[in-house]
């Protein structure tokens, strides 16, 4: 049994920015050597989350506009009494996705759909790099 | 230290159902002989999603008509522009609610609550038989 | 590679209440003695949930009022007809965020953003002790 860990770092643009990081995590559980076991992502702020999708242009921009209902940006929030930086609901959003998922990998591979991959999402009305851990344990 | 991999087929009807794969689950670890360690449970296809509920059949509908709330099947979805198959509301639902959930096995079972079941959702139109991946690390 | 399992007991107050798990966890993976490996992170009971969020007075009101928008405890729920126990809308509510996460340990920490804490939530009409389950597996 083995475990490993890695960071990413992504560039991600003013929210609500969806962004595939499939390709990148399975070429870590390829270098890992690591044919069976579980690989835990969770993004690194409180204004990012994790959930997989299907990568077109339309679903995505979909995917943008529930967000936005979910927690509008032009909504009023009492995070803005404390901290005026206007980033309320990318709080609010981002909890309500959550931070992590985690899947099988097997056959040196995560187990994924054809149409499903992995992203990350920046909430923030600021572009940031995100940091996304991942861990793989198995053998 | 030892790992399993299984894969579970789930046959779901159209779009939102929720089934409950806790029996299985709880027979796939009580076979595995781990009586303490992670299971990570993941859902191939991204217009599905994994959750725990109370599996009653009240609160199954309560649950249903909130899913349908945050992405509304009569709503227009940008999706439909590419692939005209009539599932954008099922991709934002599925992806909203997220792929996977993780839980601890102590004593040889899954931990959970009296009246807390694991569930799979299909958010797609169009009956599906599922795949549900399912990893148990531990000792 | 090791494992361990802790349960915690959480007062809890009439939902929606979100409270700050992160320094008992903090402490749990300390004393482990792991300090690269995954910890799983998930609640007992079906009106409970995990995730994370900016532990501050501000957002956490904004965020109760966006999951009681999400269900609201003053619509109609099924769940009524069957129980009459007036929490129809907290089992919406925590199937909607979900009752897990999962996150890396490095360095012998988790590894989370300095504004970002693990929080449990409970949905219920009622005060709850929550058990939160916690794994740890690494070396």
């Amino acid at each position: 049994m083995k475990v490993e860990t890695h960071e990413l770092k992504v560039e991600m643009k003013v929210g609500v920015d969806i962004k595939d990081i499939t390709p990148i995590i399975n070429e870590i559980v390829a270098n890992s050597g690591i044919t069976r076991g579980i690989i835990s992502i969770s993004v690194i702020g409180s204004t990012g989350s994790i959930t997989t999708i299907e990568y077109e242009p339309g679903v995505i921009e979909d995917l943008k506009r529930a967000i936005n209902k979910l927690a509008p940006p032009d909504d009023e929030y009492m995070h803005e009494l404390a901290w005026h930086d206007g980033n309320g609901h990318s709080h609010v959003q981002a909890a309500l996705l959550g931070p992590s998922e985690s899947f099988t990998i097997e056959n040196g591979r995560v187990v994924l759909g054809t149409w499903q991959q992995i992203v990350t999402i920046n909430h923030d009305v600021r572009a940031k790099v995100r940091r996304i851990y991942v861990t793989i344990i198995g053998e």
